[in-house]
C-alpha cells in the first residue's frame, strides 16, 4: 500500500507545506538587496535582447550571412535600410532601460538617462560605416594571415575572430558613452559564442586578426595597434591590482599592455601590465612576458634539451 | 538532354534504393546496443530540456537577469512562486525519466526509482535558498576582485562564471544524491556556454571565483575551500588513473586537488593529483605542479633570461 | 519645456535625415564587393541552418540524445528512416547554394554545380553508418580513457568530443568533395559549442578521443591515427606559412603534425609543423614540439626545482 502510494502519488518534488518554507527562505535571501533584479524591483536589460542586439549588428554590417537571405536580388538595399531602422529605434530603448537601473544609485534624473542613452545610441549608428570598413581589413588580414582561408565569404561566414571583433566595436563605442551593462553584456555574448574574450574597453587598431581565438583574453585598458595578429590563448591582461587606502582595488587604471602596429603574438603567449610591445615584433608561442619589447624585437620561449625529459620506451 | 535531365530532376541526394539501404547499413549499426538511444528503446533526457533546466535554476536564483522582466514592480515575488511550482513540478519528472534508463542495469525498482528522483529534486529545490547565498558571495568576491567589475549586476548579467558555478553547485546536490546524466549534462551545458568545465562532482566552498574562464578544468574529486580566485586556463587534473588488476580504470577514487582556503591560481597554471595547496598560497601562471605546498606558499614559473631566446631584427 | 520635450520626445535615436545619411555611408562601403554578402546579390548559405543541418546528423548518428524521443518504442526504426529522408532531402539543397556561390569566380556551369553537390550530398549519406561505427569507437574510447565516465549513454549526451568529431568526419567528406563554405561552417559550430576547432580538412583515425576539449585546436592538414587521446588546450598547428614570389601564402600545403596510432598528448602541449610522432608515444602537458619523435617514446616538460621560484610568505 505504502509502496504503491509511493509509485502513483507524487508528481512534484515537494508538497505544497515544503514549497512555500523553500519559497519564504528564498525570498529572505534577497532582503540585503544584493543582485536581487527583480525582486529589489530592477528592470533590467536581459541576456537574450542582448543577444538579438548583437546579432542585428552583424547583420547590418554583414548582410546575409547570419540569416538566410530570401529576398530578390534588387531588394538588398531595401532590407539595409530596414534593417538599419529597426536598429535605430530598438537600440535606444535597450540603452535607456540599462542606463535608469545602472546610473540610479548616481542619482541621475530621467531627462539626463534619455540624453546620455540617446547620444550613444545615435553615435553608435552613425559609426556603422567606419566600423564596416575596419572590419573589411579584419577580413582582408585573415585571409592575408591564414593558409587555410579560401575566401573573404567564407571568413565572414565562419571565423570567431570577426563575430567577436565587430560586436567589440559597437560594445566599445556605448563603453565610451558611458553606458552601464550592455557593453560587457555583448562582448560576454561573443565570449560565449567564440572563447575570445576582449574587455569593451580595449582599443583595437585596424586589420586586427585573431586565428582559432579560443581562450583569447583581452583586457580593459589593453591598446592594439594597426594590422595586429594574435592566436589561440593569448592573454593580455594586469600583472597586479593597485589598491587604495581602504584596501580595495583602484578600478579604471591603465594596466593592460600596448601593442604597436604590425606584431604578432602566437598560441598561449602571456603578456602583463601596463607594457609595450613595440611595432613589428614577434613574440613566440607560450612566452610569458611582463617587461617591454623595443620595436622589431623577436622573443621565443626556449624549449632546448635541457628543459625537455626524454624517454624511449615502449609502454 | 542529358545535361539538362541533371540540372532539372533531382531534389534528393539518393533515389529511393540507395538511401533503402544506408538505412538498413545504418540500423545494422544499432544491433550490438552500443549508444544505440531511441533505437535500443531508451527514452533519454534530452540536450534541450536540461538546458531549460539550467536556465530555470538560474532564474530562481537570481530572477530577472536572464529573460526580460515586464510585469509590474509589486509582482515580483508572485512570479518568483510561479517560478518555483514550475521547477517543482518539472525537475522531479526530469530526474525520473533519467533514473529509469540510467539505473536500469542495476535492476532498480520502479518504486526505489521514485524514491531516488523525488529525495533529489527535494534536496535540490530545499537547497536553492542555501545557494543563492553562496552565489551572493561569489558576486562580491568577483566585484573584489576584478578591476573590471562596474557593479553586482553588471555581475549577474555577464561573469560567466557566475553561470557555470550556479549550475554546478545545483548539479553537485543531483549528483551526490546518486541521479545518472543529468548532473553532468547541467555541467556539459554551462561548458558550452562559458568554457568553464567544473565535474559536477568537485566540491566547491563559498565565495569561489573564477575570472574569464575559458578553459578552465576542475576534475571531479576536486575540492576547493572558501574564497578560491581562479583565473582563465587553470586546471585541476589528475595525474595518473591507476587500473585495477583487469587493466580497467578504477572509477570514483579521490585523484585531483584539494584547494584550501584564500588560495589564488593565475592563468593557466596546471595543478594535478591527490595534493594539498595549503590556505592563502598564490600559484603564479602557467606553474605546473604535482606536489602539496604548505600554506602561505607563492610559487611562481622562473621564466628568466635564460629560458628565452631574444633576437632584435626587422622583419 | 524643453526638458520635457527631451524625455517625451525622442523614440529613435537618429532622426530621419540623419538615419538616411548613415544608410547612404554603409551602402557606400558594398561598393567594392569585399565581404558583400546580400548586397553584393549572394543567396548565402546561413549560420543558422548550417547549426540545424549539425544537429540533423548526430541525430541521425545518435538518435533520441540531442531531442526529447516522444515517440513509442516500436516506431524508433521509422523514426531513423524518416529523419534520414528529411537530410537526404535538405542536404542537397544547401550544398546546391553553398556552390552555387562558392563556385561562381571558377565559372563552373550550373551542371557541374549540381554535379558537385549532387555527388558530395550522397556520399556523405552512404558514408553514415561508416561514420557511425567509428563514432563507437570514440565512446568506447572515452570510457576506458576517463575515470569519470559512468556510461556510454552518459558520454554520448555529455561528452563535448563526441558532437565536435561527429560533425568533423561529416564536414571532412564535403571538404574532401570540394564543397565551399559548409564544412568549415560545420566544424566553427561545434568549435562554438565545444572550444574544439578541428579544422574539416584534419583527417582522423578510428577511436580519437579528446577529454574536456576547451582549446583544442587540429589544422587542416593534420592527421591522427587510431586510438589517439587528446586533452584540453593542445594543439597541432603550424610552424611557418611558406609564401610564393609574389609574397602571398601558398595555400593546401602539409603543413601540421601526423600523429600515429594510439598516441597521448597531454594538456596544453603544442606540437607545430609537418612532423611525425610516432605510434605510442606520449606527449606531456605544455610540452612545445617542432621535430618528429620515434615511436614509443615519452616526452615531458622538465618542471624541476630550479624552473621554479618558491617563497614561503603569508601575504
Amino acid at each position: 500500500m505504502t509502496e504503491s502510494k509511493k509509485c502513483c502519488a507524487p508528481h512534484d518534488a515537494l508538497d505544497a507545506d515544503a514549497l512555500q518554507t523553500v519559497a519564504e527562505e528564498l525570498e529572505a535571501t534577497f532582503q540585503d538587496g544584493v543582485a536581487a533584479g527583480r525582486m529589489a524591483g530592477l528592470l533590467l536589460p536581459s541576456s537574450r535582447e542582448v543577444m538579438e542586439l548583437a546579432d542585428m549588428l552583424f547583420d547590418v554590417i554583414f548582410p546575409g550571412y547570419l540569416a538566410s537571405a530570401e529576398q530578390e536580388h534588387g531588394k538588398a538595399k531595401e532590407a539595409l535600410t530596414a534593417r538599419l531602422k529597426e536598429l535605430n529605434h530598438s537600440l535606444y530603448g535597450i540603452l535607456l532601460r540599462a542606463c535608469r537601473v545602472g546610473h540610479e544609485a548616481k542619482e541621475c534624473g530621467e531627462c539626463k538617462i534619455v540624453e546620455i542613452s540617446l547620444r550613444a545610441a545615435g553615435i553608435l549608428i552613425g559609426e556603422l560605416p567606419a566600423i564596416r570598413e575596419a572590419m573589411k581589413l579584419s577580413v582582408k588580414a585573415a585571409y592575408a594571415g591564414d593558409p587555410a582561408a579560401k575566401s573573404f565569404d567564407e571568413i565572414v561566414l565562419s571565423y570567431p575572430c570577426i563575430r567577436a571583433i565587430l560586436v567589440q566595436r559597437c560594445a566599445h563605442v556605448l563603453y565610451r558613452e558611458g553606458i552601464p551593462f550592455i557593453p560587457r553584456m555583448l562582448t560576454e555574448y561573443v565570449h560565449s559564442l567564440t572563447g575570445i574574450d576582449i574587455h569593451p574597453g580595449a582599443e583595437l587598431g585596424e586589420g586586427v586578426f585573431i586565428d582559432h581565438g579560443t581562450g583569447v583574453v583581452i583586457g580593459e585598458t589593453a591598446r592594439l595597434g594597426n594590422n595586429v595578429r594574435i592566436y589561440q590563448g593569448v592573454t593580455l591582461g594586469a600583472l597586479s591590482f593597485p589598491k587604495n587606502a581602504c584596501g580595495m582595488l583602484i578600478k579604471g587604471q591603465k594596466r593592460h599592455p600596448t601593442i604597436e602596429d604590425d606584431v604578432v603574438i602566437y598560441a598561449g603567449a602571456t603578456i602583463l601590465g601596463d607594457i609595450t610591445i613595440g611595432a613589428r615584433s614577434v613574440v613566440g608561442g607560450n612566452v610569458w612576458l611582463t617587461e617591454s619589447l623595443p620595436a622589431g624585437t623577436k622573443i621565443t620561449a626556449r624549449m632546448p634539451e635541457n628543459v625537455f625529459r626524454y624517454a624511449s620506451e615502449v609502454r
